[in-house]
């Protein structure tokens, strides 16, 4: 039982970082090919590379068009500055107010934490095990605070590096797109792969480099050690949840408002220049589902990676100091970067896109090949990162575990998100009859377009929600909340791939943006379509990946809040943990409520502005006048900052309020009541706003006899599309993902505050009895 | 401890049955009244019962109008025999297909109850003091199948009657609204109580005469005569659940068919004579909103008396043979018929409605007369019918128990379905601003409408909720189990009135219905349609009180199955609870996508029959040509048929399969999940549609300058909300109301089946382990 890892320690400490460096330097050098795509109108040889592939049918798409028009080039390089200015200035005004927020909370961190024993600067017996001295509370509250302002940096860095990157993508994909569909996709995907791999290898070594300074304290106290850590979790998923709900307000209000005036009243194509929102719009894609997304699964990494770690310090790993076991999580990370790698060689290299058809494959075959060899990976980590025996801290006791059964573990959770991924795709995607079937309901109108719209998203909950049983059942059953946590990152392990398919389809759209805003063919703006068309099922999976890791990851922090807080059993049948339960279901009601409302008033606010500029702005219909579009951009600003501090507060705050007064008990059944409720609307409300989204565009591309039937753009049917697809805004990109960050922020916020809580907890039952 | 209950075992004997038949003859009474309108043409002398208030505004709407028309009478009673035929016919055919399926099941429950003890006819030790004998588990089994097929019945009854009581009622309420609104509402409002107070004696009459019979076979063994009892809770609700998909279908299907082509296409007035679908939309209020509704109260009841009796038999009332404190559940419900009755008199006897205004404060004084003075009912039952101490089984352990905590249970019951039913007034009546804030969405069309609506339905959870936690906290803290089953049971205490105002909604639906098919004046019109839209909210109200009234009782059925499973904790910790907890949320959308697509497909074929016949038949929009009633009718009712078998299998075969293939852990988070998730989904699933609903009408009735803003029929805010009204109904009237047997007949399932699991339950991980 005592036996160590294969590999040895120092090994450890080399490999983990080396990885780590190998992904940010690959990532470099994507940057570094993108920007060879020249943004300045002397461009010397435009089609010098061009293999001229000029083919029939699809392979049509592949000619060459307009690529000698410099002026396009200087009109895409001013559109990109100005998305790229909005979205800069968007971000720096939410941080500034989310800073606030960090520097107060972080200063609630200390006091609530060093409040447990007095401030007192003395040693203690450690919590687990009473016969050893473990550092003093104070150290964990100080330590606390520094791993959670790191987890909210390095969020902030996740998410504004990656909306940087799609900034500096967008226009760029624009202008290849002239050359072709494959090389636009090559760009942008390309682009994609620079975020994927920045916020996985950044993510890896903050909390790598963390653990070795907070190791030069603690020394052999690895309880308290990465006690402190999980701060870098709560950090990273606070900082998320605002990105989330202010990006997810942001660009919704946007989109929402630009469509209903510019597409409903006024018939003008979406992305027309002459609608004042739609800088807003592109601005909002960033934002939203680029920083919005990164910071979230950046979260998810984290939290994931801590819960893991914080089980594993109670652990005969922790017991007995067997660091390379111990730093299994972060192993694991170094093996996806690494198999995320030759994944994408996969699409930049080995084969090429040459026609639009062939361009969803590509995307998920990224899935596939990163799962497969990941798999193999996880095996190879499993082997030489864990002895062959260890025991795993299950509520009070320790169970014995094999490594095999710990790479099962691994594996399920790896596996369910595949599954969960294709599930997604089936539900949101236009090539099978779900969405084909919501589509044809629009024959009848907006309301049974709504009707079946929400029958798909509901029965889109079924096999995900099993696959997620599924995987909890066998980790959990295998190696308690210790499976749990390395289900979820096994899960989370291809990150870097994930996020590059998933950050690949904003940027296409920003793409067909500036395409329709800098007046290019009609061509492009197909090529464009075709890409952005496989980016909205790319994000969908995106989403489901998210929700998914998002469950296995609360699920585990729950359990080591519930172990940290002292708790035997957290039983249903006890009137304290039912009303927990009951209003923790609730809670994500709630705050949907809220969100989605926010969107709604704000996308009003937009409308009224929208409709003021065509109404006073004389020649705006006609394109000779210039709309006014930094007064959207600021709507959307002022909005989205205003309307996140509601939902913001009910999230940090609910756990503290429960936790205090009522005590852990309940808390215990807060958290998993908004874990299993939460869950499934978050899947319901992604997919559902998805399929509306896919079934608009399957009408608008008329791609086969049916969708023809139903077009074309403008025909009733697709007016009542375009309804659906407005309801879904805020469903799948606002309120959908940010439950994600409710379930996962409350679980690791209770887990961070669980020594206070079990210090100081339910006040109100205390006073009573 | 061992004080008996001041109240005589004899006086019990006789007030119980006393109460019930006070019940019957009071709804003969009410039924006598209403039939005193007469639907023959010879009607001697129209107006000489009238007080002749012809008063200014408001008042206005009480002159009489066209009462000397003795076509119209005609013609309306021609309409009525039409809607009550159809209605019959589709009733009988459900019951039917129910009837094959009854006769399966109780085969079923023998069967495996039988197989408990191997159909031994030997007596065996008691399930909980093992040192007594009880009755042979075969016994159970005969006795359970006896009562379930009772309750079935009874279900049926009682949906039967109310629909023939509705159906009786509607013309009658019509033909009086042209002797003044006052009139009408008074007609509505019987007719509604005659159902209620049938509905109430006889579960209470049925209930008692079986226990009383039972008693002769098991005497003392109370044990298992209460065991056998709880097959009268699952008769019910499976008769309900069928009556309430099936109905529920059937309606939507008819009523989003007949407005998508009638309103959105033809832009024909609703109930409109030409509207081939018109017939089956007014026999779908009657089957769905009346004996659906009618049969899933029946049910609620039943399984909170039988919830409560199963735990008391193994409390102190029990073990001691109190017998007065044995019924103490069903003494307060006969205390709830008298306190119902005199509550009804204020309403027809006390005072009079002369104004529309006055029509929703009438009905909402029902609400709190009948609280107010069952609040002292109950204080004077738990006073003589309950010793002043006394033990609740708890879960292995008895706790002692006061007599006035247990009545402070079933009074917060009461009170939080009075808190209940106001907060969902709140957020679907149009006058106040939710509902207002909607229907003002509507101006930048049908997608906003949508997304506000959405954000009021997830909103209008959070106090309800808070009003459920706090009932069970209290209730749970003080009696335990047996606590939460008399809280449910105080809910429903005033379910006689709660039916009254219910069914008053749909009949005064069909009256407006009568009134437009029979051409009745413009004003008339009004008039029912005033009463209509109180009686839109009463219906959300008492929808609410169903749901409320569900979520306790199936925690009530939950703890007894617990105790019977023989399970000590339902720990959230434990693999098997927690993907029990995580699949059974899912299950109240996988059931919701199933009942939203049937009712979408239904009403898609409804669409093209009516198209069909506005198309084929000449004629038809010039009122010249009568449409073809029978062939709508027939298409709702074989989709109604065809459609609630996957429903009503998932909901009847989960308990079975989870509990025979993985045991009763499992099925105990299946139920708990599906109770904390499902109750969240109903109250906004019909919320959201009320609240649509009203919306309509508030733009419709034009009653403010906001609202006439927004008008009139036909202008573009009020096309918008018609499609609001659309998506709402299958919300409201389908999937939402079906989720509250779903929570509550897979818990009464698992208890009546508990033996069974216990015995041979979890065969997947016997063969595993």
């Amino acid at each position: 039982m005592s036996a160590k890892a294969l590999l040895p320690e120092l090994w450890t400490e080399i490999l983990v970082p080396v990885c780590a460096v190998v992904g940010i330097v690959f990532s470099l050098f994507q940057w570094y090919v993108v920007s060879c795509v020249k943004l300045t109108a002397d461009r010397s040889d435009p089609s010098s590379t061009e293999d001229g592939t000029n083919g029939h049918g699809d392979y049509l798409i592949e000619e060459e068009e307009g690529v000698n028009d410099q002026s396009v080039v200087a009109k895409c390089a001013e559109i990109q500055t100005a998305i790229s200015e909005g979205a800069t200035s968007f971000l720096f005004t939410e941080y500034k107010y989310v800073g606030v927020f960090m520097v107060f909370f972080a200063a609630i961190i200390f006091l609530f934490l060093g409040s447990v024993e007095g401030f007192s600067t003395k040693s203690q017996p450690c919590t687990y095990d009473k016969t050893r001295t473990c550092k003093p509370a104070l150290a964990t509250a100080v330590f606390s605070t520094i791993s959670f302002v790191l987890g909210a940096v390095t969020s902030v860095l996740s998410g504004f590096l990656g909306m940087k990157i799609a900034t500096y993508a967008n226009a760029r994909t624009t202008l290849e797109a002239r050359r072709g569909v494959g090389k636009a996709f090559i760009v942008a995907f390309r682009s994609g792969a620079v975020m994927g791999f920045l916020l996985a290898a950044n993510g890896l070594l903050v909390l790598y480099i963390t653990i070795n300074l907070f190791k030069i304290y603690y020394g052999d106290d690895w309880e308290g050690l990465f006690e402190s850590i999980t701060g870098y979790g709560l950090g990273g998923s606070s900082m998320a949840l605002f990105g989330r709900v202010g990006g997810g307000i942001y660009t919704k209000a946007a989109d929402v408002g630009a469509d209903l005036v510019g597409k409903v009243e006024r018939n003008i194509p979406e992305d027309d220049p002459r609608n004042p929102a739609v800088i807003a719009d592109n601005v909002g894609d960033n934002v939203g589902d680029i920083a919005g997304m990164g910071s979230d699964l950046f979260g998810s990494y984290a939290e994931s990676s801590c819960a893991a770690l914080v089980v594993a310090s109670i652990s005969s790993f922790g017991n007995n100091h067997d660091f390379t076991a111990m730093l299994f999580p972060l192993l694991i990370s170094s093996m996806g970067i690494l198999v995320c790698l030759i994944t994408t060689l996969f699409a930049t290299d080995i084969s090429e896109i040459k026609a639009v058809k062939e361009i969803e494959p590509a995307l998920k075959n990224q899935l596939i090949i990163s799962t497969v060899i990941m798999t193999v990976g996880i095996a190879l980590v499993s082997w030489i990162g864990l002895p062959s025996s260890f025991t795993i801290f299950n509520f009070g006791t320790q169970k014995v575990v094999k490594n095999w059964e710990l790479f099962l573990c691994v594996a399920v959770g790896l596996w369910a998100g595949l599954i969960i991924g294709f599930v997604t795709e089936y539900y949101t995607s236009n090539a099978y009859s779900p969405v084909q079937d919501v589509a044809d309901s629009c024959r009848t109108g907006a309301a049974t377009n709504v009707i079946f719209g929400l029958a798909l998203g509901y029965k889109s909950v079924i096999i995900p929600i099993f696959a997620i049983a599924v995987s909890i059942f066998v980790s959990f059953s295998f190696a308690a909340m210790y499976g749990v946590a390395v289900a979820a990152l096994g899960m989370l392990s291809t990150i870097a791939t994930g996020l590059a398919i998933d950050a690949y389809g904003p940027i296409s759209d920003n793409a067909g943006g500036i395409a329709e805003m800098a007046g290019m063919s009609h061509r492009i703006r197909e090529r464009t379509d075709a890409l952005d068309a496989a980016g909205n099922t790319t994000a969908a999976i995106g989403k489901g990946f998210a929700i998914g890791s998002a469950a296995l990851v609360s699920l585990a922090l729950f359990g080591a809040f519930v172990s940290r807080a002292g708790i035997q059993t957290v039983d249903v049948l006890t009137p304290k943990v039912v009303i927990g339960l009951l209003v923790g279901a609730m809670l994500p009601y709630w705050f949907s409520a809220m969100t989605m409302k926010s969107v709604g008033s704000a996308a009003l606010k937009m409308v009224e502005e929208v409709r003021r500029q065509f109404n006073t702005i004389p020649g705006l219909m006609e394109g000779t006048a210039k709309p006014d579009y930094a007064t959207c951009v600021k709507i959307s600003t002022d909005a989205s900052i205003k309307e996140m501090i509601p939902p913001g507060c009910l999230v940090m705050l609910t756990p503290l309020i429960v936790g205090f007064f009522f005590g852990v008990e309940t808390l215990s059944g807060v958290l998993a009541g908004s874990l299993i409720s939460g869950v499934q609307i978050a899947i319901f409300a992604s997919n559902t706003g998805g399929a509306w989204d896919n079934a608009k565009k399957y009408i608008e591309a008329g791609a086969s006899e049916h969708a023809r039937s139903l077009g074309p753009k403008g025909s009733e049917p697709h007016k009542a599309a375009v309804i659906g697809d407005t309801i879904g805004d805020p469903l799948k990109d606002t309120s959908g993902p940010s439950l994600n960050i409710l379930i996962k922020l409350m679980a690791v916020e209770s887990l961070v505050f669980a020594p206070f809580f079990a210090t100081h907890g339910g006040f109100l039952f205390r006073i009573f009895s």
